[in-house]
């Protein structure tokens, strides 16, 4: 081999080498920020497939990082990923079925005593937990209990929460079964600015 | 210079050139989703400086972007970036007195004759506006309108919202005025499995 030849390879060998180690730095990241929130969107169907421990301590880390009123923190957090608590669920929330498909599902709760606003917390915390989703490659969909008493008594029945916990949403979780777009919800009409 | 030298000098400039176009690519991106909605805080001073037209539009899209019950998108934003606006909600909101010295705000609203829970759709709306804002370097801060009627009527007075537009709360948002750390609020004790 020449010389010549021999840099030449050595130059294409580390400018590899120095790209690639930057790839492996980026996918460390999940997702960008803002357009992980411009790209979220609800997820209904999902494949048979566990999800990581990991992942799910991820999103419960990502719900009680949101705001609260006056720092009160009135969430409660239930992961359901026992089948037959699954099944009963999907069986008894009407918009809920697709909770028979869902490998889990996390229902955040509040606690009326602490918060008599808690639905508003708890739905940053909502919130936060389906843009973590979306950001870890899941399939999440929030499915409303609150304000449907009806809901609401389902949830309790099968979670044995205390009187003084509501539940805002069922939260089903999930690796997508299929590719999902975003819908684009952009509407320049209802921003206003200083007046109406 | 010798052929060596020539191949060496070669090498390192085309290793940076690499790496630097690597690092470009990254500077498009704002922010990783996850380190983002665990790195977000409630900002309360900041400097007084603009904030540019292109991130105010992110921060309305991001909002816009929230979920909806039945997908009615019952909200409503409103940008506040006169000074006299500002600085008359600032002394009529007691938790919002930082409008004083913010450049702007973000008022979200809810649409009361599309939804009869639009202040759970808008704590959504909300929530995104505030990670918006952190993944573009802003501070930003939640403040309550609703369920106060009396701060609730303070924005009608300023803003002049029709009577069936509500408000949630008041984001003053600006250039963070110093560095911030975020809470750590995560509770394993608050996590349930499957019953209470």
């Amino acid at each position: 081999m020449n010389t010549k030849l021999f840099y030449f390879l050595a130059i294409i060998f580390l400018v590899m080498v120095a790209c690639d180690s930057e790839k492996k730095e980026e996918k460390t990241l999940t997702r960008d920020a803002i357009e992980n929130i411009l790209g979220r969107k609800s997820v209904r169907k999902y494949l048979p497939k566990p999800i990581e421990k990991e992942k799910v301590e991820t999103l419960l880390k990502a719900g009680m990082a949101a705001p609260s009123g006056k720092d009160v923190r009135p969430w409660e957090l239930i992961v359901i990923d026992q089948r037959e608590v699954l099944d009963s669920m999907a069986a008894a929330l009407p918009y809920a079925k697709m909770l028979k498909e869902a490998p889990m599902a996390i229902v955040v709760c509040g606690d009326t005593t602490k918060s008599a606003y808690w639905y508003v917390d708890c739905s940053a915390v909502a919130q936060n937990i389906l843009l973590a989703a979306e950001a870890l490659e899941l399939g999440a969909v929030w499915t409303a209990t609150y304000p449907y008493p009806d809901r609401m008594e389902v949830v309790k029945r099968y979670t044995e929460i205390p009187e003084e916990i509501q539940s805002l949403c069922v939260i089903p979780v999930g690796y997508p079964a299929m590719p999902h777009s975003p819908k684009d919800k952009w509407n320049p009409a209802k921003v206003h600015y200083n007046k109406w």
